[in-house]
């Protein structure tokens, strides 16, 4: 029979999108023995990552907690929960990201309006308020922190007006959540979707979520106890706008992150420990430091970048903090690159997806892999495997450039 | 500001259908640091997590990998990437995991017909093929070991009768595997779902699954390239035929756990590296070894259960091996007993559903947790709940037949 080895991997530098490099105090806190979902210092856990998770969004929201699955998994939950067949969504894409959210809609019946702007900008606020009047949708759903392009929406005046006009506004917060601001409330975000394996630097595996009374309303509408739970003699009304999915399915979820604790899905123990201790982190470095950080390390790795002569891609205006676009050069073969980074220096950037595809890298400053010394390695050893590749580039500034933003930075 | 203290959790016996104890080795797994998913190292840990569990699940199947979500994450994959609306789907009851699995069916817009049995009793397989012939569904499913009753269902014989008749049949193993057979080729089953919690000891939130050719037929004609993937200028077939979720379409997750490596969710690493370690503690001990080791410890367990003058509940003869229920005795507050289990002897058992609610214990021997240091400790623990709170019980004798179990298998 084959033997299956000792897990045994290589310590990656991992300055991609997501997902990063794990905290090492989430890693430590994975490996904690398990307790029964039921167990009260695990309720008393839920309870206490609900609390946590408010404070990451910005909000007085009293539903906020993971949705047990990857980030689209949050999205999913979010949009199938609250659309029911030929609600009509409107949904700006600016990326790969805001054709997901269409792509979702879409599966649950929604009649959804795109409008799409060049990949590599973002909306006019103003624009999309014109299309919301026009198109008067049930809901606005919108990407913020676009990692395939490095972009990020200004959300605030969108967010008013949806509220004015009494449209619900979902948010993919995704990539900036624990990176920059995402303020739910002062947005005027109805429900929103955070990552892990981003800028919280908790592995892949749940999608925190948040949202207010109004969508709790809609989902109340939608509610139905779960057969098996109910005695099986006492029947219950049925009703045609059921939410389609049973595991997605947030008025359940609500009942299972309540006292009630009605049982659903057993909750993923381990993964919750890493989210709380993740969250533990970002609270404990606070979310205004934290985002400070983000910015001087996107700052060095900006300046490296373009002292190595390399151009980046995107509208500066709208950058996203966290990710960093840049133009692979004339004649270089960007995988190739990306293959030399990873077999020779253990770093992993990223390519990006349908338009962009072999146009550009992305490069991740995210959470615990947003560090001066992941900055500084990544920044050699591009230089070191672009020169190898035969790029031309000025040789022996990208570092400096960095340092110096660094060297500024400790002597304000 | 409050401060959230480091996790420190009890070290509780969990003695539940699942979640139970972790592997230490899975726990060790869990805090390996992360890898990025397209990194060949982690493609390869992929490849064999699907080895491994070919071998769990006794298949020849292509296709057998985890959904990341927890086990009812694996049970909607499965069904809503096979049922269209209007299909007709057999589901036979005779517990609360059968009705979770019409719950689903039905919010996918199946057309269900349900039998169903007295809870504590399975289904003659005769009874079953002769309503498949009736009914003439596209899809029969069914639960294998329900651990809300503690009954397991004979299945080869409803598998022939499936396969003969072209219908598909999906079993929902999520208790059974790694503790007792579950034979998906020998069984003619064309889809089944295992769970991490229980009998593999593997945290909560993932959700391995197989399929053969007969249900990738069905998914291949279903499929559709995610938006946002594919050139914007390349125009899609529209299909009406689209799997409802995106989540848990299995013919898109088929193309992420094919060389394609198709973007789809960002796989849960941490979780991949203990569901790998879980499977290569299963095959290290051999599935034989395991399902004997089970067997082992369930009769200590009954032994020890009898002796104490308790009744079991639920038909002997179709009996799971992984859980057993104890009827509680007359006057005696079950919840009360379950607490003082927990609070004085950091025991964990479980209580039943529906029907059952107040009138059963259910005691696992899953996994980690099956083992002779547990059964004795919940045995004896157990006697002293019950005579603190005025059972009449034969006091002394339960660890003793439970250690004449074992002093009888090891002089054998």
């Amino acid at each position: 029979m084959k033997m299956y080895k000792d897990l045994n991997t290589s310590l990656r530098t991992i300055m991609t999108p997501g997902p990063v490099e794990a905290e090492p105090r989430v890693l430590r806190a994975l490996s904690t023995p398990i307790l029964g979902q039921f167990d009260p210092e695990f309720t008393n856990i839920m309870n206490e990552t609900m609390e946590m998770l408010r404070k990451l969004f910005q909000t007085e929201n009293h539903w906020a907690f993971p949705v047990d699955g990857t980030s689209r998994a949050g999205i999913e939950a979010v949009l199938c929960s609250i659309i029911e067949p030929g609600d009509r969504v409107l949904i700006p894409i600016y990326g790969r990201f805001g054709h997901l959210l269409t792509e979702i809609a879409e599966r649950y019946g929604a009649d959804v309006v795109n409008i799409e702007t060049t990949w590599g900008q973002v909306f006019d606020p103003a624009e999309v308020i014109l299309e919301i009047k026009k198109v008067k949708p049930k809901i606005v759903a919108m990407v913020h922190g676009e990692t395939s392009t490095g972009c990020m929406q200004p959300l605030q005046e969108i967010g008013e007006a949806c509220r004015e006009m009494d449209v619900l506004f979902v948010v993919d917060a995704v990539a900036s959540i624990g990176g920059t601001e995402v303020k739910v409330d002062e947005w005027k975000i109805d429900a929103a979707i955070g990552g892990t394996q981003k800028c919280l630097s908790v592995p892949s595996g749940m999608a925190p979520i948040t949202f207010n009374s109004r969508v709790e309303a809609v989902l109340l509408q939608r509610k139905k106890i779960e057969r098996g739970l109910t005695d099986p003699n006492t029947q219950q009304q049925t009703q045609n706008r059921t939410i389609r999915s049973n595991y997605f399915d947030l008025s359940q979820l609500m009942d299972y992150w309540s006292p009630a604790r009605l049982n659903h899905h057993t909750e993923a123990t381990s993964m919750l420990y890493a989210l709380r201790e993740g969250l533990r982190i970002v609270l404990e470095e606070g979310l205004e430091a934290r985002i400070a950080r983000h910015q001087l390390h996107e700052q060095a790795l900006v300046q490296g970048i373009r002292a190595m002569g390399l151009d980046l891609y995107g509208d500066p205006s709208c950058k996203l903090p966290v990710v960093t676009c840049v133009s692979i050069p004339d004649g270089i073969d960007g995988e190739s690159v990306r293959s030399m980074l990873l077999n020779d220096f253990h770093i992993e950037i990223a390519s990006s997806f349908g338009p962009l595809k072999g146009k550009i890298w992305r490069i991740g400053t995210m959470g615990y892999s947003c560090r001066k010394k992941n900055i500084l390695h990544v920044l050699g050893a591009l230089e070191a495997a672009l020169i190898r590749h035969g790029a031309k580039i000025n040789a022996g500034q990208a570092v400096q450039a960095a340092l110096d933003v660094y060297h500024n930075e400790e002597h304000e």
